[in-house]
């Protein structure tokens, strides 16, 4: 493992390369509020096992966290110890685009997995199934990701959900579709209005790396001392992220990056280095699979310069 | 052709063989509505181009003719001539189950054919565009029913379009991924409400032979003289018929019966003998593809008894 | 019904018409010895019930009748009254392209109709079940060929089969699929060998509209008398030629020619008028369907000219 | 790190509770020589870096390792450096089973990565084009894996190659199927007679372990010092086993057992601890998926008792 002292350095000569790479994505374009957002940005932020962080780039600005709040809804769920779940979704690479319909229809309405769109459309509906009247279960989500981030300012952009609701006819036609199949329970528009609103939580790279912290360390927060999951919770968590976490790009991702990670159509990423660290990066142009194009290629680099790998 | 005398015996003989089927289908169950139908129902009705009429069975005995509606709208937009529906839907066989979302996401939202759901979706969605405010959709559609029936008093089921509109998961699935296609430009909800109820048109098989026969006398109603559509609009939507049907048992209905149809999973079909008649069949309990199955052994007998077909 | 001597009238018309369409299509080239063919022909030719013939363009040019072989072979199929036949092939539209492998591995390796390459490679793999050591299926179909066409001269291109049989990699691949699911009970390389062989079938358009006017005339040969098979099985087989003989453009050719046919890739189609005649067309230029472009143009100017239809 | 002592307890613990299991799966049984092998069979081996190993059950007994070979197979290409693999196969999970030719159809014939059937046939295609007429491709191939192990008699067995050749009609198809879209360069049946050879290599679950030592120290054998690829190339190899080395079950393995690995239908599973050893074990019966399913047991008891995990 390298001195500490070179992290910086390591994030400045990433910063050097990638900066160069602006203008090859896509910025998403599927909601004006994330249409309109400033594409040639860059940040990136690493928090160690012990909590300390080293940054990069405009690590204070503020993104949409969209498909990684995915994440953060799979371990409320895996809390709830809900046994319903395995039969709700399956565990697997689904082959095709996030938001496909297809593989949904043939496969009786369970999705393959928790990272795809339909998959956390389910998990949304079990977390509401298993919330009271006191604490909903998007209040139980926010909590969740203050308290992994150990910053109680972090919140949801109404108007990215409120587009959202009124734009994503493609995810209320995966929540219908499984709802036929009756693996929906509650009623399909307070299922969406939920899972649109955690996809509008925004953080910066700092927040959002150390939130994963517990991640990097067998479900134990290391700072706090506060267990979030438990141990194997986590590493089924991470061995989820490695095979699914960038829809049909994670054997890609894997073998360029070789990281569990998560990336969500807002530009960023997260991954996890077991027992070392969490690494969170913000860029918003898109490859063509939906993943942060300058994203994938710094955390590619990373690996590459400091040698880090699990595999 | 046989003599006219001779049509109410062969009326009489189906009747005395297919009433030894009942049991052996399954009444359509997804909406109450449909699930409470009289299972062991049958009747039949022919309408000659000189209107004379032949029947058997409960014949007076409404039913909800569902899909059998998409051919008087597909009429409609027909008539409308509006230039854009050859790039709103096809006209092939879609060789999948009539409410798959598959095909439509492989092929951008543009639906095989104005006869299954998707198709009919759009049709509304297109009648929905060219109509004005002081006559809607739904009433033109009505009206065109009744013209053609020559009866006034047809009418459509509330309750029964309500209750779709609450459990048609799967319809309002396919309106959002074609909205997410850019196929349907109307709100989605007015669409569907539009189709669940043209669904919900009720009618008893006298007045259902009775009006399709314009579609046997190429496009001009024989006994009223009005011209519906024309003539070379007629032969398509009969090829169309033909081809398109009976959802993914169409090819099964050319070879066994040989007519141009439509059926509905209320357990209506029409059928039509060009240049001779129309014939309505009713009997709820459906077969494994959603078709009348003792409606669709009548009008195979019917064929065989008379050797009447278009081929 | 048009006067006879006005048929003369409408395909020189119709030649006149055509004609400035040349150019416009691809030949087909998956295989050298169909590549190399004069694009700019064409040819039609009609048989009338009667066994009059009138004729346009190259009409005594002998072309590969491809798919066409296939109505000849499920013709001889019918005939040897196997009743496994409905369980080794169903009778429905595809709604996917003549080659894909697609839907038969989904449906466990029953193609969907005897018209698509997968269904007639499993109809010659039948007949080699039920010929004898004596005439073997290859001989049959040939007889069969002449014996409809009234012309003992017609044959085979071997270099046509010899070439399909070194490059035909997707068809090789169909058979051994069916076979992987025990749908081929014969040796693979014999059964293809057979199938390329009654592709390499050639005629011209006179013998190719001569050979059809059996399934005009309710199974017999008109001029004849002889009965090639029965009545039923000829409306069966024209109502198939309707909903599955153009492949995936079956419903458009329905749509706009409104007649039973069946298209070759060679450049030929042929229609049947029930109770009227026969009519081939040839030219080599397909569209993106694989049909002759020119072809489907002029038997659909046919149509409207004369005003025939079974519509 | 448990004290090595104990490692040999763990096995023999694994043992004394897995062989509860017999029965539940089934023995491959589409070739006769696979479907013949004794179902109640167990062995497992660990092989650590510094080449100490501990094995329980039946482990000097040789076994089919069929799927098992495309990891070596995969190696030997990598090595030679071929530019053009990229384009022949993907890196990406399948989300289908293993000898599926849809995705392959709708993908042009590329196919989704090197452990499924249709990407190991195309390595061997690339294989054989990069090899020379003194050594070819079977040869290089038999090297590699006697190296790996550091075991000269390993060998392959002739009658389950021949009997492949004769039934595997659905590897006949998707190589037909690579064919027809360029995807394959040589000869299909050389090609196929290729892969079957490298399926039927036979090794015991100590030779398993110790050949993909290698992949657990960075591409070098730790023993021998011998490198066999990059280190960069070993972490790529891992990524893949990790997201689809176990077919359509990859994201549970994952999930389950959390370390790459790769399965075959002979009933081998191989796992790689990266930095700290390989393990092998053998079982015969499958679970619904064709992977052993006593094997993926007793690899999660290990994982379990042990607490490793690359995660």
């Amino acid at each position: 493992m390298m001195n500490k002292i070179k992290y910086q350095n390591t994030l400045d000569e990433i910063y050097t390369e990638v900066i160069t790479l602006f203008g090859q994505g896509k910025v998403a374009n599927y909601i004006p509020a994330l249409a309109n957002v400033e594409p040639n940005q860059f940040s990136m932020s690493i928090t160690l096992i012990d909590g300390q962080q080293f940054n990069v780039g405009s690590h204070e600005s503020s993104f949409s966290i969209q498909s990684i709040s995915k994440v953060f809804s799979y371990t409320l769920a895996l809390r709830s110890s809900n046994k319903s779940l395995d039969k709700k979704v399956w565990r697997e690479p689904s082959g095709n685009p996030f938001n496909s319909l297809v593989q949904l229809e043939y496969e009786g309405g369970i999705p393959r997995n928790p990272f795809i769109n339909a998959g956390a459309i389910v998990i949304c509906d079990s977390l509401i199934s298993t919330s009271s009247s006191q604490e909903n279960a998007l209040d139980k989500m926010l909590k969740l990701v203050k308290q992994c981030s150990n910053d109680p300012s972090i919140t949801l952009n109404q108007s990215v959900a409120k587009s959202e609701m009124q734009s994503g006819f493609r995810n209320i036609a995966l929540a219908n579709l499984m709802k036929s199949f009756d693996n929906i329970n509650n009623d399909v528009t307070d299922v969406l209005q939920n899972y649109f609103s955690q996809c509008a939580i925004e953080m910066n790279v700092q927040q959002l790396s150390r939130s994963f912290l517990f991640l990097a360390n067998q479900g134990i927060d290391p700072v706090s001392k506060e267990k979030i999951i438990s141990s194997s919770q986590a590493k089924k968590i991470n061995s989820l992220m490695l095979t699914c976490g960038h829809y049909d790009a994670s054997g890609d991702f894997a073998y360029r990056v070789g990281l569990p990670g998560k990336s969500g159509v807002g530009g960023g990423i997260v991954a996890v280095i077991p027992g070392k660290m969490a690494i969170a990066v913000y860029s918003p142009e898109l490859n063509e699979n939906g993943n942060s194009l300058i994203g994938t290629q710094a955390l590619e680099l990373f690996t590459t310069k400091t040698g880090v790998s699990i595999f």
